[in-house]
Parts: structure tokens; sequence; C-alpha cells
């Protein structure tokens, strides 16, 4: 199976890094908008120039696209999943309707295949939340993100007069999560379950004070949460937060019995050292099963809740069957 | 979609519970293969005699097949997959294969869809460790089983001769899983990753030091551990012991990054008041997904591996975009 790479930041590289795990996938060409020649892959691999990559249409059984969500792929997936498979880690929950139903039409339209919001949160947290609900139907549903970097809650620091660089951490409060794996079945406002810590160069002689208001005060990112601010220099935010770690929790708790008399608890965690490393796992695994859905005739667009678990692995139905089952 | 049970003991009135918190399901019957005067559903639901299951084919969209894995399933679940979509929780992880192929042949000849090994271990347990090992090729996986009672060590002791009753419940070591959860990927014996506490009700004047020394030396379900032997009063097992908890974790930890340089852990853990109710949770889920895959023209055996997550759902595939992605 030939994989391709198209566009080539963070998610890119991770990309990049997974296949290399995966002996049934062979990496063929990475795609960037930037010169080539400026690109240098962490791997042999070739890079080539977005606008040229119908010339390349022998290489790729299935592109992953590497862009962001706010305006790169609800362009580029339509786009491209009129020449390819493909597949996005699209994450902007509220507009995934929408995006479906146009990579949708342009898959179907053209006999190809794709998959959108591959990732963990929409992705593997999505599954863990269907699969909970459908076991225990009479339950509720509690997400916990964290502890890790949010780069939209950074990006939107950063956007702030006098700040030269941030990191904001996202972090679930223990006292929410705990009653939670405890079974209490607890109602939790947004202010209960995360804070959030923020790291922040500021340049120099600029209104400390007013940065922190600005911050904490920053609708739907920050005013309803418990924030700290805290200015570091620019070297501690390279000794000690380079880094792009994440992971959360989803739990949900849940009652069974003629009388709803037993309580149970279900609860998928996530502890990641490099959030688009990972990222990129789930991607690369959903590409091969893109692959083999795609060879049985499959068009259209998917989710991760219309793959089947088998067709993420490399092993045979019978090895599954043996060994994992 | 009409539903049936095959076998009323504690998982068979765990699907019974289980039907009634599904809006889309209609339990319609009970088949036992005792009197079925003597059989006292917890709900109105009728109750037949197994032997006239073939009567009631009008009744039964999918049969959920309640029995024993040591002799029942072996036997019930082929021939029964010739009249019916059926689903079971065969566990006896060595014989899957054997299972599998005698249930493929009977439900794809008399096109029907059956589907085996559903419920935890095997079951919810085996899709994470798929789902884990597909995301993060290089890593090593950790199941950990309990807090909790299982029944196959518990009726070993009750067949020592003096005993009248135990429980027996295996229990993870926490230095064990705390390692693991830390992504230390440890090594760890058989004897590290669990112990086995076993309370015994004997006879009275039976050799108590003599029965000890037979549980803790038994082949393959005690020698292996460090087992603790504990006699108590009927009384006590009543009041202490009858219920039927059990839980435990799925856990990998795996390696991203060109040199493997980032750690990262996936976990899956139930915590459950009632294994045989969950147990019946999973069932049910899993004979809503076969009976819409039946109806979309496929037969033969299917397992948890190969039913895409949306399938288990009452919601539609837009509802689930919408609201669970």
């Amino acid at each position: 199976m030939k994989l391709a790479i198209y566009g080539y930041g963070n998610l890119g590289k991770g990309v990049e890094c997974a296949a290399c795990q995966a002996d049934d996938i062979e990496l063929t060409a990475i795609f960037t908008r930037r010169n080539p020649a400026d690109v240098r892959p962490l791997t042999g691999v070739s890079v080539f120039p977005a606008a040229d990559i119908e010339k390349y249409k022998d290489l790729i059984d299935v592109l992953v696209i590497c862009g962001g969500s706010a305006t790169d792929l609800p362009v580029m997936t339509p786009e491209l999943a009129k020449s390819f498979n493909v597949i996005d880690s699209f994450d902007t929950h509220a507009d995934i309707p929408k995006h479906f139903e146009k990579v949708d039409k342009a898959a179907k339209d053209n006999g190809n295949l794709a998959m959108i919001s591959g990732g963990w949160d929409p992705g593997l947290f999505s599954i863990n939340r269907l699969y909970a609900s459908a076991v225990l139907p009479n339950g509720t549903d509690y997400t916990f993100w964290g502890r890790g970097v949010s780069q939209g809650h950074s990006d939107a620091i950063r956007r702030i007069d006098g700040v030269i660089d941030a990191r904001q951490y996202t972090v679930p409060v223990p006292e929410a999560i705990n009653k939670v794996r405890a079974g209490l079945n607890p109602t939790l406002t947004t202010r209960e379950k995360h804070t959030r810590e923020c790291y922040v160069v500021a340049k120099e002689g600029a209104d400390r004070e007013r940065i922190e208001n600005e911050i904490k005060n920053m609708p739907k990112y920050f005013s309803d949460y418990d924030t700290t601010v805290t200015f570091i220099t620019a070297e501690e935010m390279r000794e000690k937060h380079s880094e792009l770690p994440h992971g959360g929790s989803v739990i949900r708790n849940g009652k069974t019995g003629l009388n709803s008399e037993h309580n149970h608890v279900i609860e998928y965690s996530l502890k990641l050292d490099s959030n688009p490393e990972f990222t990129a796992g789930v991607l690369v695994a959903y590409a091969r099963a893109i692959y083999k859905m795609h060879k049985r005739g499959e068009t259209g667009c998917r989710t991760v809740f219309d793959v089947a678990p088998a067709d993420l692995s490399p092993l045979s139905p019978e090895e599954l069957r043996a060994h994992m089952l």
C-alpha cells in the first residue's frame, strides 16, 4: 500500500514516522505548498509541489491530508477526494456534518473513498463514547482533556498585543475526575471540569497586568474557566514547553438491572508524549482501513464510526481471532 | 427488532434487563430447557420450551444464546445458527477459531448472520487490544482482570472434597498495574500480575489445611499465583459475596517518533457491579448490529472485530456524526 502526505508540519512529520513502523505501508511522497527544496523530510522520501499532485497518481493509494481545520481542510479534502482516496483529521466538531456532505459527494462522484475526522478527539474518543453509550444506554458520558497543550488556546494568547509566545495547558480538575471514576454520576459545570494554565513570554515593557486580564476574560477560550497566567522567559519556554503532550479520558457512568441497582464505569484514557505523533498513528491505521475498504468497492465518505476494527490491523481475520480476541 | 433469549440463568436475566433499556428492541420470548412453568422471568415475557423453538420463528429477529462455553455453546450456537440470527458469549479463547468455523458454515449455508464471543473479554477488551496495537504498533499490551469474581475459579474450588461453597476474586497487583500505567513497559510474570483471594465455606469437621493446600497447588488455576484462602461461614458468604462484580484494564505502552523517543499509554478500564448484566448489555448492542447487518444482506459468522461501531447504536449515522463524533 502506497501512502502519501499532503502538508508537512508537525502532523505530517508524525505520519512520516508512523509509516516507518508499518511493514505493509510504503511512504511514497510528501506534497507541500512550500518550495520542495526548502522541505527536509526526516526520512529519504521525495518531496513534490502540491500543485503537481495530479501527475503522481500512480504513487498514491491513500493520501493523508495534514492541514488545519479552520481554513485548509474544508477546501483541500473535498478537492483532493475527487482524485484520491483521502483521510483528514478535521476537528471542528460543529462543522463535521457540512464537511462530511462535501467530501462524501466529491469522493462518491469519482469512485474514491474518504475518511474525515480521524485522530483521537474526534476519533478514538468518539468511538469510545459510542461503544459505551450503546452498551450502557442508561448513563452519562464525561470527556476530560489533558493535561496537555491546546494549540488553539495557545494561538489565541499569541494574538494578544505584547505577547511573543504562549503555551496553554488544559488540565482536568482532580476532584471532578475522581467523582466520575467512582461512578457518582455528578453534574459538572465547565469550570468544575477543567482549569487552564497559561505560560506567556511578553515583550519587554509590555503591560503584564493587561495581558493577564485579556487572557482571563477572553470569551469562549478562558472566561468560563479558572485560568492561571505565568510569565516566563523565552529560554524557559524553549526548555520546559517545547513538547506537545496531551491526553484525556472518556468516562461513562451507567446503570443496569431491573431497578437500575448496579453501577458500572467504563473509562478510556490516553497519556500522550506527542499529540501529533499519536494522531498520526491513528491516521495511518485508518488509511490502511480506507485502502482495504476501497479495494472491496466502497466509495464516498466515512468516519471512525463506519470502520470495523479488523480493517485497522495488518493481521488477517484468522490471525486476529486466534491471537487477539 | 424482536429479540429472544435462549437459556435463562444470570446472563439471560441480564439480557432481559438490558432489552428493557432499549426503545428499539422488543423482548419477545425466553426459551428454556427446564419446565417453562418453573421459570419466572423478571418481566412479563413469555417462556417456551427450548425444544419447540422452531415453532416461534416469527418472534425472533436475533436470538441471544446464554449458555456455558464448556459444553453448551459449542453445540447450541452452530445448531441454532441454522435457523436464526444468533449471538453468543463463547469465551474459551483457545477454541474460538474452531467454534467460529462451525458457526460460520451453519449460518452461511442457511442465510443467517451469527456473532460469537460477545461480551467484554473476549469482546470490548479484544477490540481495545486491536485498536491500541493498530495505532501504536511499536508497543506491548497488558491485560489485567479484577478485582472481580471468577466463576471458573470459584467452581474449581467447589469441586474440592469438603467444600460447600466458594468465591474466588482475581485481583491485579497494584505495583504491576502502576508500572504499566506509567508507561514503563515492564516484563511481568503471571505471579507478578494478579493475586487470587479465595473465600471458602467448608463442611463441619473438614480438614481445612488439606483444602487450603489443594487450592494453592491446583495447576493452571492457582499454583502460578500468590493465593490466599479464607474460611468463612455460609452466612458470611451470603451477606458479603452474593454479588458478581468484575472489571479490569487493557493497557498498551507504545513508542512513536523516528527514534522511538515518545511514550504513549492507552488504557481501557471497566469497573462493573454486575458482570452478567454488563455482559448482557454488550450482547444486546451487538444483537442490534447483527440485525442491521443481516438486513443489509450479510450472512456467516462475525466477531466484535468485524462490526463497525455505528451499527451498535440506535442513532442514525447523521445523528452520530452531529452529536457523538
